[in-house]
């Protein structure tokens, strides 16, 4: 088995923070993505939108997708289930991944590609004002999931979980694309400094 | 339990199709979309995000996103199993799942948003040149998607899952963004084809 990794981009990080969080060791193929190594031959075979992280398994069966991979060593690692337990458990780790991804990290994702001068050859065309747009969705979503998260310990309830990996690493992605979080926002402040502190985060 | 339900949107459908294909029933609480029902007060408060659908259970939770939805009645009605079977069964399903989200329906639906007339107080500020951006978009991961169905009966595999209900749904969603499927994709108006005949499609 091996992973090919992006490094620091936010998509193969979601994976090593997983696997920090399971305890489990994957040999790693370090590919540079500042030098577009995902768009090389060798990954594109591999994966044909030519994004990382892509999993390659001992039989030759080729996974990519980050949260695709994750469900993987949930399956085959279930301890500690990073998926949520029972069918709610499950269920509101999904809907708070979702909400993680598609109100924090899709819009902070956008401001960063289409506003920073470095993504001008990456995200063609790069258009500021729908990068602008989206700033303050982000901001309006932290506004609510401050409100709903109050003094819980975890995004998705009283266990720490993949949302909890998301949000962590939106939250991370919001400083190059020149976004704070709020002072009004205390209870995510507080959540946030706590996944900060986990060894997993170094991941 | 109760389904607040949002009609012909492409997200209260998902559910919809998936309930169909598990063969459960639901009461459904129709709410009417396009007199922006899904921004009263009763839906706002059930989810701050104000998005349909919203399911209800018996002892009051609150489950939102569709796909999180979906999640749960896959945890409680098992057969047949609609988010693949093993481990790797279940990773290539929640890949397939996401590339059929975020390379296929995401871009149609904001080339929609962004362009159609209908949609101007919708999505504001309304983009044209993003819009555009996001055509080709669609039509390249199309071809790509073409090239990996092969003659395949379903998108992840032998068996049909939850990717399948997406990939048909967004290239429904084609349609009112202007958009379709090339006379080259053969593979994937042929998989296209067998999903609309199925009795779930009509959901």
């Amino acid at each position: 088995m091996k992973l090919y990794d992006g490094g620091r981009a936010p998509n193969p990080r979601r994976v090593r923070v997983f696997l920090a969080e399971k305890g489990i060791e994957v040999p790693l193929v370090p590919v540079d993505m500042n030098e577009l190594g995902h768009k090389a031959p060798e990954i594109e075979q591999l994966n044909p939108l030519m994004r990382l992280p892509v999993l390659v398994l001992d039989d030759g069966s080729v996974l990519t997708e980050s949260v695709a991979i994750c469900r993987y060593f949930e399956e085959t690692h279930p301890e500690p289930p990073l998926f949520g337990r029972d069918a709610l458990g499950k269920a509101r780790v999904e809907m708070w991944q979702r909400r993680m991804e598609l109100n924090l990290m899709m819009p902070v994702a956008q401001a960063f590609r289409h506003i920073h001068p470095a993504m001008r050859e990456w995200e063609v065309p790069q258009i500021a004002e729908w990068g602008e747009a989206n700033k303050p969705k982000a901001l309006e979503f932290l506004a609510l999931f401050d409100a709903d998260l109050g003094d819980r310990p975890f995004v998705a309830g009283e266990e720490f979980s993949i949302a909890d990996i998301t949000g962590m690493i939106a939250i991370d992605f919001m400083k190059p694309a020149r976004l704070e979080v709020p002072e009004s926002c205390a209870n995510v402040r507080r959540w946030y400094a706590a996944m900060k502190a986990r060894p997993s985060a170094e991941a």
